[in-house]
């Protein structure tokens, strides 16, 4: 049987016995969205998992499989819920998700869990379901369990922002489909990246101050990136993967007392 | 970029192309469910996913990512919810998951869709989902859709099962982690299968009419799997894939009037 | 006051008495749904109920009021839901029912339930509604309730179903509104069956592995009988009724340890 | 096959019949609720079903079976939710089933349905179930439907209040398990009544203008009577009964223009 | 700091130090409803929590904001939802509001709750949303919670009525945007009161026994009064807020054994 | 009658007129949240609703009552839910209450509405929300809604910036019960501010790029200020309102074409 850290490609023996050996749980949030004519649509889906994969594999935890659809794109964080391919759950039923998946690590034993998001529009979705699952843990008498939660770029150091953006970083709020996302693809799955159709000369989104609904398209680029891409590398995916894993994986070490590989 | 039918493999505007040139969708859906010692977790969510992958290859459709999490376990089905690695929704979540993105896929324009359920337990609550779905779409005045709904194993021809079964076929009811799904795994994912830890000397569960609640594992046996997979084979999964993807090509061709390659 | 083994027809206090005496308490579950031109709409629900009632009445038991109305009816299994007639609940407005009801037979101290299904739709909601109220009363600290649950026409013996069938039993799939019911209504409610109504001439349905919704009635014969109930018989329906009750009562006993009378 | 004005007696084919030849269709809406030692726990279901029966053997309309579990007891009302016998649902998953029941009855084509309760504490939440089905017909086109709504005590007379409270008319608000069901009840189900076990000197209930939840029982008497029986006839119960049933007749008939026999 | 018994203008640790000295907690509900040309849509809102305030300071508690917006309006309570300007929520969303801020106030160590409502249709659903928070407490196993609910308008003494209603007081089920709310907002609120704007001379409603869904105005007064405020004053409404504010504080005194100021 | 902006403090018929002359209609979003010593527990919903009056007053246009409730406080952003005083509702409810405010201003005929968020925890429910709102808007077939949104303090120009936080702006994040929130409780609400409560010397919260949940206190100072709100003035609250209300004013003016007074 392949050695894996990903738990549907164990047998049920082989994680419980893992889980008993006090492994952590590590849980990938993602959706199905938009991400310009360069990217394809499971980029949030897809970046979170394999860097659980990489924390995992530093830590000897498991990872679940990802909550593949995630919650609505709003157009000033993925480009809105108009594009085609975008693909999303009400908000009721993404936070329900979140907490029944809880709600059955915790049955299987599992008392140390750590959601990676990837999809900034989950962000509240996840933690009302984590509030949920504990409280319905606490009426199970269930009251040693501890939910970490974190996006992965968070972990991006200022050193590879200067790095990567050698012209100053312009926030985090444009980067739809654009350098980071756009790097970390070429580094971790370059052959789902088609650079030749980046939409290089499109001016980044100006978005009001406020929002308007039935939302449309109206200010956003109409490849849906938020931001040229421009810049973009598998080296500099690379170096901003680095960061995220080491961070998450420092972070995890120091919160839970356990000893990376 | 990839040569893929996974729609979360292609960017928005490619899976809009295609979709515009008539592309049928296909959604798999799943669970991650103990399947004895030697399969792993994910057996429920990797078939039929992989079978849409077949099926969508030979007549130019698209598979969106499975539903990877599915319905409560039962023990004359699956063993039960009292398995650790069983990670199962409420059926309210799960039906609600359902509705909600093929809602989504009608917004995209789809109106061919495809649903191919490998977790026997979903099947009740997929209908639920379509149902509501389609209630939805009515309000939204889409008239226009049709959604095929079918289990893999339905496809499997009697020559097959007397090749697979010499002794007889006893029935789908015990084929959990057994013949069928090992066969299959062995066919289409064999470095997932660990023969050396499958359950062979267990005697199959044997049922009464009833159910009792809390279930527990009385009836079942102590690897989860149902019956013994003794004669499970690669050779044996092949045929079973070749039925399955062949049955419902030709079914869909025929119900949506598209040729297969 | 009459003689009763009906909840709705005890006070109270007999209820209450009979409870701390030890009574279990059975819960028919059926609906209301087309059973062709010769059978009345009610048949799910008072076919349960009855074999619930005599039951009881060899077990010292209680029967609560039939949960009347079920789950949405599908074509394979009684026709689908375009028939006028047929009235079905939401799923999760079902299983909220069933969790509520059960809630509230636990607050009055039953620690033993059986819930007899009618009507094979009902099957996975009645599971979620039964797991959903033993979580609450976990919640609740309450532990000591089983709940049982069947189907009653599961307990037909092959020797019956040989003589009902003499040419052979072509399986449970296509028994709506054909032989087993149209049997069972003749022995217990002679005066709400016309046979002279009975579509004799219909061939019985055949479906494909798939479904498709909206489902129609494309491959349901038009009198919503499934196939030909010819050969229904009072005599016939004694024999079901007989094997239903008997296997019915002698699992209770069996489960329970309380000596049929 | 059985003359009868109930929906659940009907084959499907001759309840459409019906219904295309203009019936009306009667709800009736109850409880299995605590009424005292003397009478059963059905009587919220058993007189507005019966009433129904009555009404409709006048107007030529279909009576659907009751829906049987209702809304919460309220101490002041019925006793309370202490009472062993009193069975409920949640408000939600009440007017979910009124709801659910009224969209069916609409997808049959009845245009003109009269809901008859017989629980006090259901009213609400039966408005509330045929908000949200219109709701959900005017989201279907559905726009000419219309949904009467009524309690049956509501057509005592005065005169026969004063025949029936010889000392004084105390109001409806004590009327639980009292003069009136119990005279209703000895009219109609005489079998289902045991005088012998009427509460005849108990005080009758004094609520303060306040609740308090949790509510025991604090101010129900014993019995669960709200106030004394004594009175109570069979001849005083068809008093009752015939202006009930008269005047539901009168005030349909007036406003959807049929004609009574 | 401004002295005040509204929970919203404490700081934190001031409200957290009343609750600990034992303050008992207030909590007012209303609704945005129509209350004819004269009034403000705000009455049902103003009144209970004006009444709470005077009740608060001759008992040292503390008034949380209102829940402003409630219940549907019922044409024979309150006009009815054809107003433009009556703003309603759904049943669940109602009721779960009051089970949320319920589970708060329990968390914050909140034991004696007093719900006082002026808005009729809301009733029924604050005691589902009491019922529910009490389940959730139970839970919890706080099991120390006494939540008192009342509605403001039943504290008015017979003499009031007398001197209020010289010609015999009709009723309260037609006070709507009449005489008592008329002149309570004229005592409280008199800059929010157009007297020159009141339906004087329209005929009170006349309801049938029965409601018509959809409702439409049909038995409704143009104004939306139910009955003319004919007698409304200033000096009644001093009456009847006397009235409802030293019973309701002679209520909550000797219930939770507190001695007013 | 008082001359107001306020719906509540309208008769529905004067709000129906302003409605059909065209003014626009603003909804302020708040919440019941511990805001340190020095503020009171209604900031979040008093700043909305006062900067929402001003808005009004420039522009015609109406304020319904604020959503006072909202959703649960996260450690990084209010200081979480481990706080006595905060009162928050669960995700649903709150996106619930929202959606059914929305419908029923729709139902009054209002199709340009504003939401006003002063409590940044709302802001990912209010859109979805509005979402639900509109999705049933458009099975209702009104197509012509336009729902604008927005946070106040996005309002702020640099150069407030600068004169307010002299040594530099340290960004949004830390500014609960700091030094904007406190400035503009001096401009408007003085007498609700205690200045000798206030933290002055507590370090400003320092938290990882995590969450864990259970959150508890553990990075949020004592008091609930996440920052000291050293520096704050009444100036500076005047400032900052100023920018909101007219930056507001600004972007409404030229979104839904109106001018101005």
């Amino acid at each position: 049987m392949r050695d894996t850290v990903m738990m549907s490609e164990m047998s049920w023996s082989e994680y419980d016995r893992r889980l008993k050996d006090g492994a952590l749980l590590l849980l990938p949030c993602g959706t199905i969205e938009q991400h310009a004519h360069h990217l394809p649509l499971g980029v949030d889906k897809l970046l979170p998992t394999r860097v659980c994969q990489e924390v995992a594999g530093r830590l000897g935890a498991i990872v679940a499989d990802p909550i593949v659809y995630g919650c609505k794109s709003q157009p000033k964080m993925g480009g809105g819920q108009d594009f085609v391919g975008t693909t999303s759950l009400d908000g009721a039923t993404y936070f329900n998700v979140v907490r029944d998946v809880l709600r059955e690590f915790m049955r299987h034993g599992a008392r140390r869990i750590i959601v990676v998001n990837g999809h900034y529009e989950n962000m509240m979705f996840i933690m009302e379901g984590i509030d949920l699952a504990l409280r319905e843990a606490r009426y199970d008498d269930i009251r040693d369990v501890t939910v970490m939660r974190l996006e992965y770029w968070d972990y991006i150091r200022d050193a590879t922002l200067a790095t990567v953006f050698p012209e100053g970083f312009p926030g985090m709020a444009l980067e739809h489909a654009a350098v980071i996302e756009t790097s970390l693809m070429l580094h971790f799955f370059p052959d789902l990246v088609d650079l030749s159709r980046m939409p290089e000369d499109e001016a980044p989104a100006a978005f009001p101050a406020y929002e308007i609904f039935p939302s449309g398209k109206r200010w956003v680029p109409p490849s849906g990136s938020l931001s040229p891409a421009r810049g973009a590398s598998a080296e500099n995916g690379r170096l901003i993967a680095d960061d995220s894993v080491s961070g998450i994986v420092r972070d995890i070490a120091a919160e839970f007392a356990v000893a990376p590989r």
